[in-house]
C-alpha cells in the first residue's frame, strides 16, 4: 500500500521492534520525519490543540513525546483551514514533537445525545451554534490531513459497553470495517494528490485502523483480522475503557495479544490508569492516550507510588492542610522536583486557582511517563 | 525609628534615588536583603499566593521583580501559620524575588457587602464558611509578619469615590491615620521581638503608610503630611482608581507630586492601566500594582503599542479569526516571541482553555514591564 511504501523510501521503517519479543513487553521505536519516539509511550490529550492549562514547555518537561488533538473539536474551532494556515497542529500549538489526531469517532460515543449515525456517517448538532456537522470517514480523513498530524486515525463507530446488545456491537464493528476501507481509500487519494503537487512535504501522516467488537471475543477476533488484513501503519484497540470492568478489559487484552501483528505498533485507545497501563504494556501494547491524568488533576487527584504499587489520593483532603512534603517524594517532575508543597497545592485547588490543576497535571502525566520509561529499552 | 535604623545597619539604604530629580520622572532602586529592584516598577498581583494561571517562572519571564499577595485572602486560606511553615510567602509560591503583602484594607472596600467597620477594626463574614474574621491594624500587621513579605502595608480604610460624602471621606482618612499609628506600633513591637529572639532573620519587612482623602485636596494634603510625619519606609497613595475619572486622579497626582518626600518610594496602589501608569510615572510615582493585566487577559483583552500610543483590543473579536500574527509585533514577551498566533489565542480564549488567559496575562504584564523599564536608569 502506498502509505507504507512511502514510509519505506525513508531510511528507517515507521515502527521498529527493538527487543527479542521473548517477553510479552515490547520495546520499540516509532520513526517520524524529524524525530524518533521510544515505545511503550503515553500520549497526553490536547483536545483543542492545548493540553489543558499547560504550555508546551511544561508538557515537554514531563517527558511526553507525542500529543493528541481531536478532529471533532478542532473542526469546530478554530477549523482545519485555520489550523493549516497556522502551519498545522504542531506549529499552532507549539508542540516540538509528533502529534496524533483522533478521528472524531469517539465523539459519536461521548456526544451520543447530539449525534445521529447511519452507514454513511454521523450527524452532530453543534451545541454552541445549533449548526449541523456531518462527519464521514472521508471527511474525517480530509480534516486530519489538513490538521497535519503525524498519525491519523480511521473513523470508527464506538459503542458503550455497559448497555450494549450484541446486534448493536456487531453493527458497530461492521460499520467500522466499512469505514476503515473508506478511510484508507481517502487517505491514499490524498497522499497521491500530495505527491503530484508541487508543495514541499515534510512528512506523510501514518494511518491507524481501529479494532472494535466490544467484549465479545469472536467479534474482536474478526475485527482484528480485518484491520490487520489492511495495510494500515498501526493497530489501535478501540471501544475499551468505556464502561466494562477492569477484568473484562484485561481478558480481552490477554485474548488479543497472541493475534496482534508484531510488526506494527499496538495502540490501546483511551487507557491511562497506571494499573491498566502496566497490565496492557505487559500484554503487548505500545501506545496509550487518556484525559485521566489531566482531568483528575483539575479535581485534585494525583497518583503516587508506595510499596511498589500505584496509589491515588486527593490533595483537597483535610489531612494535607499541614503537609509540607511534595506530592510524591522522589518524583522528578517539575512540581515535585520544584518543591511545591502539598499544603500549597491543596490551597490552590480548593481556591479554584487554575495553577493548582496545572501543577498536578504535570505530576500525573510525568507519573505515567515514568511508568512507560521503565519499560523502554 | 527602629524600622529604618535597622535597614541602615545594612550597607545600602532601602531606597535610593539615582537620577538628579531635575525631571519629574524618578529613577530609583529598592534594596532588599538579597536583591535590588529598579524603579519605576510594576508589581503583578498574586492574591492567593499565585499570579492567576502562571507558574513563577512565567511571571519571571515578564521581567516582573516584585509580586503581591493579599492578607485577607491568605489568612482565609491557607492561613498565615501554614504559610510560615512553608517557609513564608516567597518559598510557598516559588517566587525568587521580593514580595509585598496588601494589608486587607482594600477588602474593606471591595467586600463592603460582607464587612462592618468601626474604629477598632473591620468584621468580615467569610462567604465560604459563614465564620467571622475581625481584622484590626494589629492583626493585619501580625498576619503580614507571619506571611513574611518584604514590604508590608499599614491597615487602612478605603472608601468608594463615586458615592462618597465628605464626612465619610474625612472619617476614613482620620481612621486611616489612627490605624497607621497602631500599625507602626505593632510593627515595632514585632521587630523588637524578632531581634531579641534566637531565630535567624534573613530580612526585616519594610512598612509603607497609606495616604487617603478621596479627591479632596485639603484632606489629601493633610493625609500626606500625616503619613510623612511618621517614619514609614514608603509612601503609598491609596483610594485612587476606585471610581473617579482619569482627570480627577491626574489632578490629584499633580497636586501631591510637589509635596511628596523625595527620599522615600512612592507607591500608587491599584493602578495598572498603561495610560495612567505613564502619567503617574511622569508625576513622581515609583511603584504600581494592579489585577488589570491578568483579569483583562482572562477575558481576552490585551494591550499593544501603535503609533506610539497604548491601545487595547479583544482577541475574541471576529477579525482575529484569520489573523496569524503575534499579539503585538516586536513584543519580546514569552507569548509574542514564541510566535503564538492571534487566531490560536482567540480559539483558546473562546473555548475556555485557561492556557489562553495565561498566555495573554504574560503579554499584558510584560507590556507594563516594558513601560516601566523604559523609564528606568
Amino acid at each position: 500500500m502506498i502509505i507504507r511504501s512511502m514510509a519505506s523510501t525513508k531510511s528507517k521503517p515507521f515502527f521498529e521492534l527493538n527487543n527479542s519479543g521473548r517477553t510479552s513487553v515490547r520495546q520499540g521505536t516509532l520513526n517520524f520525519a524529524a524525530q524518533s519516539v521510544k515505545t511503550p509511550t503515553f500520549m497526553p490529550v490536547g483536545t483543542r490543540g492545548a493540553v489543558k492549562g499547560l504550555t508546551s514547555e511544561l508538557v515537554s518537561s514531563t517527558g511526553a513525546k507525542i500529543v493528541l488533538g481531536n478532529t471533532y473539536h478542532l473542526h469546530n474551532s478554530p477549523g482545519e483551514t485555520a489550523v493549516a494556515k497556522m502551519g498545522g497542529l504542531r506549529a499552532m500549538s507549539h508542540w516540538p514533537g509528533p502529534m496524533l489526531s483522533d478521528s472524531g469517532g469517539f465523539q459519536v460515543f461521548s456526544l451520543a445525545k447530539i449525534s445521529k449515525i447511519n452507514d454513511e456517517g454521523v450527524e452532530f448538532v453543534l451545541p454552541s451554534s445549533g449548526d449541523k456537522l456531518f462527519l464521514t470517514p472521508e471527511k474525517s480523513i480530509q480534516i486530519q490531513h489538513k490538521l497535519g498530524a503525524d498519525i491519523i486515525m480511521a473513523f470508527d463507530d464506538v459503542v458503550s459497553l455497559d448497555k450494549l446488545s450484541r446486534p448493536r456491537t456487531l453493527e458497530a464493528m461492521e460499520r467500522t470495517h466499512h469505514w476503515l476501507n473508506r478511510s484508507i481509500a481517502e487517505h491514499k487519494r490524498l497522499l497521491e494528490q500530495q505527491t503530484t503537487s508541487y508543495q514541499p512535504q515534510t512528512s506523510f501522516p501514518k494511518l491507524f485502523g481501529i479494532v472494535q467488537g466490544g467484549v465479545d471475543k469472536k467479534l474482536r477476533k474478526k475485527s482484528l483480522e480485518f484491520v490487520q488484513s489492511t495495510e494500515v501503519d498501526g493497530i489501535a484497540i478501540g471501544g475499551l475503557a468505556v464502561g466494562e470492568t477492569r477484568q473484562e478489559m484485561n481478558h480481552m487484552l490477554d485474548y488479543l495479544q497472541l493475534q496482534l501483528d508484531p510488526d506494527r505498533p499496538h495502540y490501546l485507545m483511551g487507557v491511562g490508569h497506571p494499573i491498566d497501563m502496566r497490565y496492557a504494556i505487559e500484554h503487548g501494547m505500545d501506545m496509550f492516550d487518556c484525559v485521566l491524568p489531566t482531568r483528575n488533576a483539575r479535581h485534585g487527584s494525583y497518583w503516587f507510588l508506595a510499596d511498589g504499587r500505584d496509589h491515588q489520593s486527593n490533595i483537597k483532603t483535610k489531612k494535607y492542610e499541614n503537609d509540607f512534603l511534595p506530592l510524591e517524594e522522589g518524583c522528578d517532575c517539575y512540581t515535585c522536583r520544584g518543591g511545591y508543597q502539598r499544603a500549597y497545592l491543596r490551597h490552590l485547588i480548593r481556591q479554584g486557582e487554575t495553577l493548582g490543576g496545572s501543577l498536578l497535571s504535570i505530576h500525573n502525566i510525568r507519573y505515567l511517563m515514568r511508568i512507560v520509561e521503565n519499560y523502554q529499552a
